[in-house]
């Protein structure tokens, strides 16, 4: 089925496809009484925004949004705030290749079993450009959970990682790869563009922390926060998976190597370490949240690929047009975007049982 | 907040704690005339319940369930199925230490730090006990979806991995470790012994696989079938990490070593590889769907950590008591539940939208 | 489809068939800290209870509540509360009759047109027995919203209503209808007992107001609270009509007529009528809270009613054996726990979204 | 908590405020491949725009949706549609009067009172335009029903109640006030008038019956079809009760007088009656379904009424501008389009559990 809403109290939906007149996201649950303008969005749009360097698809799109409701006098009203990004630049092309074959690793063939049609033009709605749209329902969310401070940044490309020795959080923003290490940015440029230039593409690992929320956010059992975190990254484009704290590691430690000892502090237990990436039993510790999201290479590459018609004919395609070589890398605004909204939605649910 | 309900058209909702008198689970919108009985529902439980070999909690619970409603005649009304299941041996043992402490990498603190309260005795609600009812709630599943075929297995134990070359589905069952590699299972006989005698524990990945399920499932895009699984899977006690397909190893590739090639078949098309893990764009492909969950090794270990009292005393604490050295292995059967329950519900979703 | 949940944050499950082994509810998402036993739920299930007058059926059922889970030193944990009642007296009898033929006005064909099958022991899942467990949960949602004062009464039997002049709430608890009016109580006696006697049934009226609730709660636009209200009690077993305020006569009102004027107050605004019956806007105005419900009469008669076999043929059916004269009597209890059920919900929503 | 969404599977979400750029809505869960364009929309929208007669607002919209996304080729594809309506007659006006006072009977206070501030300009969120976008959304789901025809009526204004023996559907298209009897519709000419002169206001009952839905459609127990009707009903604006088949009528009856008698027919029973208005334990009985609502007169009148300051100052309020003499008329083509969204919703609900 589709389902295009996510979150229980504080909830969105989004809309629109590729290749359509406009995209947007409807924000519900809001409180009312939080500021709220087009210029709170905008900055994280740009972040995303494509066409900003070589290493992004060349679609040209301001992305500009729109408020078009819930919003008064500058302070959001408590109804819903409906949010508009109009697509300018879907290139008129000719799709009847994309039409017919079906691009293996993209949603085509999967579309057409479920739905037996689809809006082809652009990845319709199964492109990445509705992440646009999360992005502009996240930034609603930073302002509901200010006390967060949410950082996301690109860990390794194509397997080669960062040093975490050289992390530098000034540094995410110096470069068109968000990464923290100014030594690996400088390889990735290189390994990008050769990448870019044999219409080839790299998967990537981005990484996420959030700082100052407090302990008790979370949601026994189903709607746990490492769940809702697991779900909400789970359903981006192009992502395979998810690590809460040291993730697969912990899988390969002892219990002794993976304790996170406390002792009393001021504000609550004092931490030792922090294996367990700011959780337990599903609700946060007060420690800093950390994640790790693996974004897959992106399918659209120039070496032709078998692959099958609709009619169920053999053929190769190579797939040409715009698109980025590492959909990772504009991936890190969109992952800070769905943990801002996961931590937004239990934030609400724990003032609403927990007063 | 607390939120016991997973599903949106096939649910279920669980209740209970460790110590309780029962626990059990409520499954709502399963389809009518499906044969149901005990008998189809305790294998399952079996599979998990506790005290069955020296690798796991040593707590005995005949783990008997009761159909309490929804059945008539043997076959479902289609009305909610109650599903009970006695707890028998919670042993009346001194809780003081427990109550006082906080057992670091448990739920304790963060259950306190939300609720200002928590039921001390075994776990209370955060046990992993309470998988006994998702598992009761996911045989009910697996009668909805009996043309898939889910197998998990533990793949890994404290670091040490299956050999891939000796897989062979038919071990699982022969082995306390649900392991498909005779000789890993030998190996991990001592490790997980080793662990036990020394008060210690290890961590354990799962796999799973399904086979059988059409093309179609799923939901784009905030409940994608891989979001839901990994949603599912997040929300088990002890799980830190959950892929789809190649997972991080996906993040590590090129496009063309990413790509599953297609080749016409009889029914629909033939894939030459699977890395997505039978899952593009949120929707089954028709391929296996493939996934691995990381188990963090159990908390509960006899070297004593440091922690804080419910009054911030600083304090260290062991913990002694009956639990799994390894609560991977018992993952096995709840892994297989959750993927059955996803399932479940995408299918009854796909029926809904799609007819 | 099944759909045995309600609420949205504080939220309940209910399960069970008339004469299953037992029936219940979760109550999920209640805040932690809330002093909960037993002997709070009895006495609202005594006053539900079967079999205490000739008025009602005469199934006799204890009807005693079990706590199973979330519940710990006699208060709430904020985890799911599990309350079970078991069936006693479901009489073994010859329901040849009731399986072949469906009984007008019941729900026996609709159930066996959707699902093809039903257990009509005793109308199974659509007997007005479940009504004992939204008893129970609305006995825990009363906990949570003790600052409100939730009172129902009977305001007609088969036309014959009471003399608003007349009314006084002491009076309904002295009599078996709930109702508050004296002189109609004892004409009501002959007029059930004739009824009865002839095999015959009776519609009511059911009114109910709650005072004490804050002016805030409500849920624009879509789970406003009198929608909410309006549908927890056509949900109720035999409903067929709800109004809030002045309901229906408010449709043959002019403006003025309808104004509830307002003049200042130490406590916010006092209205000087209350015409819209405490909402505006979806919206608790603070004034008390007032609506009707239409209760049909008792589908079950004697005299013998045309209808067809489930084979399609005709014939006649009168039904004998155990049934309320007028159901609507023993629908106060369940009609203030549905109010109940939903201002705890809305309760938490508001608090929720506005703190 | 503001929440703007309906249905479970087949849902909604409408945004928007009566002065702001533009209102809408968007529906996901629609089947793929159902035949959608603006046309198939608008003459819902003209059926229900204001300023078409003098009987309604004189506010000028031309009510023109756009569709934004989820139609490809003139079919609908499985994913979100969103339906924009731009404002255009938003009358730039002193609002200072009612920034500042109270209007009885409208949301003023309310809002006030649950989000400590509103967006006063004609009403904000809780104006009746929000209606326009259910009206746009109802028109999808009637292509989602179209075996269902869906007529709803005015039976009665101020009290004025049209005469069953005149009633002629077709008259409904040929007078303002979709009334089916020629006389009345004569009558109220001069009712309304005389109202609309006076600076007074009516209320009204609007009827409707749906027929052509099979039996088996509804989700006992708390997704009744009638419960699922009632808040869909008790949710437009100025609505205070809701009756289904006889409503209140069958409290004041006995129960062979409300008996529904079936007889063997071609398709399934053939019922002799239908005080049960098509739907029994919830659940449609493939007869018509037949509901009732009462809208209350327009709180908007002339004549001062005594109110409060947002500072708690007594004062007086009477409201002049552009208004609905008799809210009532236009409330047709919106009790039209909440049904045929429930309907939708059941019937997708219906096939998800019962294929």
């Amino acid at each position: 089925m589709s389902y295009n809403s996510f979150g229980r109290v504080f909830r969105f939906t989004t809309w629109g496809e590729s290749h359509g007149p406009a995209l947007g996201a409807v924000v519900d649950g809001c409180p009312p009484g939080i500021a709220l303008s087009e210029t709170d969005i905008q900055p994280f749009l740009d972040a995303r925004r494509p066409g900003q360097s070589r290493f992004t698809t060349q679609r040209r799109e301001p992305d500009q949004v729109r408020i078009l409701s819930g919003v008064f006098d500058g302070r959001t009203t408590g109804t819903p705030i409906s949010l508009m990004i109009e697509n300018v630049d879907q290139r008129s092309k000719d799709y009847s290749e994309v039409a017919k074959a079906y691009r293996p690793g993209h949603a085509d063939y999967a579309y057409d079993a479920k739905y037996g049609f689809r809006d082809y033009r652009g990845g319709g709605r199964s492109s990445a450009r509705e992440t646009a749209a999360r992005v502009a329902a996240g930034a609603v969310a930073r302002q509901l959970v200010s006390e967060v401070t949410i950082t996301a940044w690109v860990e390794a490309i194509g397997g080669d990682a960062i040093d975490p020795a050289n992390f530098d959080a000034q540094e995410i923003g110096n470069n068109p790869f968000f990464c923290p290490d100014a030594a690996a940015a400088q390889r990735w440029e290189k390994l990008v563009d050769d990448a870019r230039k044999a219409g080839s593409s790299l998967g990537a690992v981005v990484a996420c922390e959030a700082t100052g929320l407090p302990a008790g956010w979370g949601a026994p059992l189903y709607a746990k926060l490492d769940s809702e975190l697991a779900a909400a990254c789970m359903s981006i484009n192009a992502v395979k998976g998810v690590e809460i704290g040291d993730g697969f590691a912990a899988a390969a430690a002892s219990g002794e190597a993976n304790a996170d000892p406390m002792r009393p502090g001021n504000d609550g237990p004092v931490f030792l370490a922090n294996h367990a990436g700011g959780i337990a039993g599903g609700i946060s510790t007060g420690q800093p949240l950390t994640l790790r999201v693996a974004f897959k290479p992106t399918s659209s590459i120039l070496t032709p690929v078998e692959t099958v018609t609709r009619d169920g004919e053999a053929t190769e395609i190579a797939t040409r047009g715009r698109h980025d070589p590492c959909v990772g890398i504009r991936g890190v605004p969109v992952v800070e975007a769905m943990v801002a909204l996961v931590l937004a939605d239990q934030k609400l649910l724990h003032r609403a049982q927990c007063g």
